[in-house]
């Protein structure tokens, strides 16, 4: 029987995306979507092209929590507790937010607030398929990476399995959709139009998710990570300086890269360092590696569509291998 | 002794660009900038770009209707009062909003709201010096045009007074900043981005303060007036569309925009259509005018910054004309 | 047996997305590409993001002739024979240039030059579904409408079936893809960006196209046609302004346009204005119809994204009518 | 007597700006524009918003190396040999290609060509106001500098001086007025609205120039320098990442920059990354300094305007210290 599912917080950019995207899925039968802000509103009226003919409710748990799976799309910090509630209630989670991303409470306290849901850490699953894919195939907590550590994980992987990385500078360029939907003087388009600047510098609460699992692939290193906000509304490029342990890069750092990505569907490897417009609306990476022979240093950029693969194409992504559908089912 | 002026209303994108023309204006002494929303930030915080060393502050008649004149950038409505409490202290004004720009009560009434001060309307001079000169350079309250009417006014005012105007639609255009600092919705760079699209339909609050200058000129028409919202800061364009009342246009079409414009400093005669950047950040309007054989229309194309000549350049230019100063000092 | 077909002139926008829309078609087999200046290159070197792995060839009709079916992406006036040699050989052609669109040589001749191959305009059938469907279905050369066209007269058919229009202004709206993939200093970013203008005033090729669909829809009117050249890439919005022939329209002006539309999978009704955005990648036309009481006139405003409804996509629209497929087969 | 100027490659973008910031200097008399492009067109046509009503002429060095100084805005190679034959007339002049920017003739062969002129390197002064203001006062030859390496020297100078650069990688994000005004596939707006992407990497021509003034300044480093191109017509930012030689920044950062740009005019700087727009149309370097505790890096932005303190009002700054003007004349 085709899984019900419900998408909580989906008035937001990356919940209305998932919305859509479950909407038309061929396994999955999107029976409601939530919001806090807009009760009442037409999902097809708030975002038009992405035609989904819902009309956003409140949150009931008596009522919706009967559903077989949820992508959670609540900001950091109010989204633990439903991932909580939903647990407990036997439904498979998918969490967008960042509450179960790193694996250590005390970790989460110090970049984010205390814990709400300490727990339920053992049972989250880091939802990179790249990485995980089996483990996310029997979880039922899967805590969807952040859009910054998604394009920086595939970037690094392969170098630092390889333990080539001695020291990273990650510099990375974000679409304004990646500051979410709420107007602000920061997502005024007067503020953004013409315009480039660093932020979150120098502590961005993406940094110890980098680091965490860059420390599991074997590279045990601080980052430096610094986002910026450009002018135009969905794409990511992450710019990251490799300085390998030894000083200096081998000479099949390319070959490394075939290999590690040879079977994956989502990730393509390019000669030319890759633009965002490449992505745009696919859950594709897409990576060039390259060799600073006068510096010794391994450059590698990674582009993904920040409301995609960074986000809601990835939570199916990752559904698809929690119900056991082909990987790439309604997001090809 | 120089002027001193004061803005009130400065924390906006007029009243902040009104602040810094006035700021390095030879000629006035800028003393007080206020804010309702934002009192005790800096203008040079807020806006960089416009390096103006002052703290907002908040209104205090007592101390700050001793200037000499003020520009009150205040909404609409909001603004009539405190217009009039200036106006009786003796400061003369220029106000950017709409609430002296129609000198009949019962038509504000009609498309905004009750008049707060109707007994002030036949004070008003409405500021546009292309037509109004005179009157501006005595005047003690000056109602700066709207940006659209700006633009609309000075590509038809030539037809208009030769009596080419029998029917007219205009199709306008602009940018974001036009839409105010307010964050919406509608602001949002994700809504603006990769976007058009028309708003105010088929009323649009510009559309009585047209008719009654084009009347005024001798074109006595109702107009189809219908703006765009376009995906750039600054700037504004609007397509005019006239059918001539005898069914065909004159063949010295553009002799007459030559003879009328040959003294104006900051009108421009093109023989292309004009694009909004031709003007950014000027004070100039420049205007092309085209005949359709096949039909019998004349077209007349006109650009403006809806920042500059569509509000703070332009109160600049009537605050010259005010206090006997050259019209462009300050402003070119 | 699945059709096999052929996508001449690839390397340009319309063709390449032609090409990409056929390679993932179900019922379609694309066996080449070919280009007059990119011979050798990858599609998807040239365009990464259609993900098409065929190499550009030079045509060579010996060989590429043999396909059922083509989509010919040649410039005005270069289509036309290219278009008669696969006639003549049995290839079935959807034409995207303008060459086969204006039933009359005479006409043709006047607005773009002297008519290659008029003995085959009998031949050819007007490419817009929504009028021509079964004629289509027929057909052996189908002229592909231009995207102002396919969006003006969507906008205007209910109204002209009406009787209701008897005049019309056009004010249209195009993103820079529509000016195709030449690099000229019109195309270039630092022209474009922060911009707005009109072009091909007073007498834009468009022009006779959307006045011979409009008569044989019953609206004999000479249409006065401005496009303008907006900082977006792909999207396309016409702005109309009908006045009816008796001065005023009628009431029942939105449910003319549901009963016209009622059972057209690609055009949506809205009661707002539509922005291009919300047709972005997508076959489909969007409508909003609005009165304007003040005036009698009845405001009209359309969007599609000019790559696809107005070009590669409802090529293949009329592709699947006539071979029998499903009409939104490919492009939904 | 005023100096008369001319302005040889005024079609491009930084000679045209440069001929709008001379045509309107209080202190130059500007007496020639040429091209070889675009000879016979006028300036004001070209570039309406410069307003500069020169026709471009063909060069003549009979009839124009009669000035008492030049801007040279050729490209790269093609300006030795104008410079050189200048010179020996006795013609000051500033350079804003690359040509004299190398004072070793066997680097500039290296990262460009072989040199044409290498007899004149030593008498060319590298054109860095805020470092080489009294060279530039004296010299006949001034190299202007590069859009990157001017922001990035700024940027980097003060750390460079007190000895705190033991390694630095730099992330440049420019502009598409950057690429210069030739059409091609990478400047069409298509190309780069909603994109950005890497270029020149690993080894762009812009690396030697900055790590040549690096080590003058007493950091003798190899740099890694990596720039991208946004959707932005004017702006430029640097984003550096400083390792110091002793693994950590020392406390008082801010104050080596307070105190080293103390007395510069054109140099700000700010608490929090300041944006491109903050700079836009003026001779401004905008520089914010930050320390990462957790890495003990530094992390340093600056941001230019690529056309103004990038290039051409640099190159004015430059002739107002060459001729004994106040240094911001003309440009403020």
């Amino acid at each position: 029987m085709t899984p019900s599912v419900a998408v909580f917080g989906a008035a937001g950019y990356t919940g209305a995306l998932s919305a859509r995207l479950l909407h038309r899925h061929p396994s999955f039968d999107l029976q409601t979507a939530t919001s806090r802000s807009d009760v009442g509103r037409r999902l097809d009226d708030l975002y038009p092209h992405h035609r989904v003919p819902l009309v956003l409710e409140e949150l009931d748990l008596e009522r919706h929590a009967g559903v077989d799976a949820a992508i959670v799309a609540y900001p950091h910090g109010a989204a633990a507790e439903l991932v909580g509630e939903l647990h407990r209630r036997g439904v498979k989670v998918v969490d967008l937010s960042a509450d179960f991303r790193l694996r250590d409470a005390a970790v989460y306290g110090e970049w984010y607030r205390e814990h709400p849901e300490p727990g339920l850490l053992p049972d989250a699953v880091y939802g990179l398929p790249e990485r995980y894919r089996e483990q996310i195939a029997g979880a039922s907590i899967v805590a969807n990476p952040g859009c910054y550590p998604t394009a920086t994980l595939l970037a690094l992987a392969p170098l630092a399995q390889a333990g080539l990385i001695g020291d990273v500078i990650v510099d990375a360029k974000s679409g304004v959709s990646g500051a979410g939907r709420a107007s602000t003087e920061k997502t005024h388009f007067v503020t953004v139009d013409e315009n480039i600047s660093a932020y979150g510098v120098p502590r961005h609460r993406h940094t110890p998710e980098i680091e965490q699992e860059l420390s599991v692939l074997g590279a045990d290193v601080r980052i430096t990570f610094t986002p910026h906000l450009i002018p135009l509304d969905q794409g990511e490029l992450v710019s990251c300086y490799v300085t390998p342990p030894d000083g200096g890069p081998r000479k099949d750092t390319k070959s490394i890269y075939e290999d590690f990505y040879a079977d994956e569907p989502f990730v393509e490897l390019a000669d030319r360092p890759p633009g965002v417009r490449d992505v745009r609306e696919t859950n594709l990476c897409r990576i060039s590696v390259h060799s600073d022979e006068r510096t010794g240093r391994i450059i590698v950029f990674a582009v993904i569509d920040n409301l995609w693969k960074g986000a809601a194409s990835q939570a199916v992504q990752n559904l698809n291998l929690m119900f056991g559908r082909p990987e790439g089912e309604g997001i090809t």
